[in-house]
């Protein structure tokens, strides 16, 4: 009698793949999902009824993944993800990985084992490989993991252009860029931003490396402004430098904005709770923790059939440090 | 042949009560659990097996159940609490109940049906009514519920008291108090400390109603210093007031701190983010995550017997806003 392992082996997928389409689970390609279904045809397949109700079980439940919670960027977007999904009946199982790759592999085996229905994860470090062979459907959220995995990001590279234009128009002659950590999605889509915006407009770049956290930025900020004396302008990779690189401004006495104009990107609270208030680009934190919750709970129920990738744009607000 | 009700009505206690006993979970008065003893050996009862095991079902998850997520004091204590679970093998169920108490039960039911095995909950409206007859391991984090349930949490009369002595030991001789919503365990003790030490020194007290939100502190501090200009010092009941206050006061071009000091609670980050930063009482926030997870794990695993409630002092922490 035939197998599943036999099935997978005709069709020239993995097992995984086949139980996707069994299930009717998840995000398999259309011409894939025909060689399968042909396969088990051919085959004369008969899944375990057993078996297949076992890997059915669901416990009505997600894994959400984050770098860290205490981040400010988090707490909305995971308190979106909890509403929604308390909404549609489903908990959410909220893990803190620190982006330590070894931690989140733990953390997906641990889910597989709780049967968890789906998983929303936000990671610089874990790639397509890592997640191919689960069985259970996975949205990225805030970076684009893959093209195979589906995500709900923003146009970090679109939102960085118009940062840089603003503060252009705003007659910014000498124009820096506190960047965000190095190989990290959103990071490098900011950087990647500024630099052709600048270059088109035929100007000096001067990119200094932040790591998306207060204090660094300071002495960052300290740094640059000491060695640039004429730089008017900062684009910050994130609000939260941006708030730390005021705090440095301000030390120094330099006046915000007729001296020196700064922009974030992210649109936190906190950008509205400091003196001067920030200019940003806004992310909609909520709408990407309520879209991607959603996403997952159309492959869950087997609504969505085909792999979607939403793309948000930032709004420019126009604050006091601009 | 006896039941368990009958063994509840032998020994005059609830059926959840001998349910305890005989799973050996969570905190049983002795005397309670001798009269169950007594009346389980009297009536030769026999547990189910089948219900029993069924009972002791388990799923290695916790639910950890806060106001909300986005208030910048609870991303550090859910961190903890996740990571001390993570660590003892348990996962973690986020809630945010908004404290209204129909969401909280039905979270706290459908975690029941989840067999979860224990809950750490951080609320103002839940009482010891609503929990008396659950048969997992609970405990209140950040108030305490009732003396029925074990605690972990702050001497947040005592703390206020100590920020108000630090005004007046700073020379300040009219001292207001923006105090947190009305019948929330935290905002009484402090505005019960504030009361006590103003009163001992024989000061005139000045109280002022905030809910802990920036905005609400904001529009109350120009009030506040509207009405009473001579208020040279303010104990705000939380850090999250103190920095609307002193965006109110930075507009109004009052110096912080030689024309009015400012002292907070809580210790959150943002108070070191603004300028100038803020001086508090600091709550162990990560310590306070860190003990109700191993509590809470004493109870599951059986290793508590007692009735226990933690109570931490908070940190003076002066910087530049006294």
């Amino acid at each position: 009698m035939a197998t599943i392992r036999d099935v997978a082996k005709l069709a020239g997928v993995s097992v995984a793949t086949v139980s996707r389409v069994l299930n009717n689970q998840g995000y398999v390609h259309e011409d894939t999902r025909k060689k399968v279904e042909q396969a088990i045809r051919q085959l004369n397949y008969k899944p375990n009824a057993v078996a297949r109700s076992l890997y059915k079980k669901t416990s009505k439940s997600i894994g959400l993944i984050i770098p860290d919670i205490t981040n400010p960027f988090f707490p909305q977007l995971v308190r979106a993800v909890e509403e929604t999904m308390y909404e549609a009946g489903y908990t959410v199982l909220l893990f803190n990985s620190d982006e330590v790759l070894k931690r989140e592999q733990h953390i997906i085996d641990l889910m597989v084992t709780k049967y968890v229905d789906g998983i929303i994860i936000v990671s610089n470090t874990i790639k397509y490989e890592h997640l191919k062979d689960l069985s259970i459907p996975i949205v990225a959220l805030d970076r684009v993991i893959s093209q195979e995995i589906p995500s709900v990001s923003v146009d970090n590279y679109e939102g960085a252009r118009k940062a840089v234009r603003l503060l252009i128009g705003k007659g910014c002659k000498k124009i820096a860029h506190l960047r965000g950590p190095k190989n990290v999605f959103t990071a490098e889509e900011r950087l990647r931003g500024y630099m052709d915006e600048m270059n088109s407009q035929g100007m000096e770049t001067f990119v200094y490396a932040g790591n998306y956290e207060l204090n660094t930025s300071m002495v960052e900020t300290m740094k640059l402004l000491t060695e640039n004396r004429e730089i008017d302008g900062i684009f910050a990779g994130n609000d939260v430098m941006a708030v730390g690189a005021i705090k440095a401004i301000t030390k120094l006495g330099i006046h915000i904005p007729d001296q020196l104009k700064i922009i974030g990107f992210d649109g936190i609270e906190l950008g509205t709770v400091i003196t001067p208030e920030l200019s940003t680009l806004k992310q909609p934190i909520v709408q990407l923790g309520k879209k991607s919750s959603e996403l997952l709970l159309n492959y869950i129920n087997g609504n969505e059939k085909v792999l979607r990738h939403y793309v948000y744009q930032a709004e420019l607000i126009e604050r006091d440090s601009t």
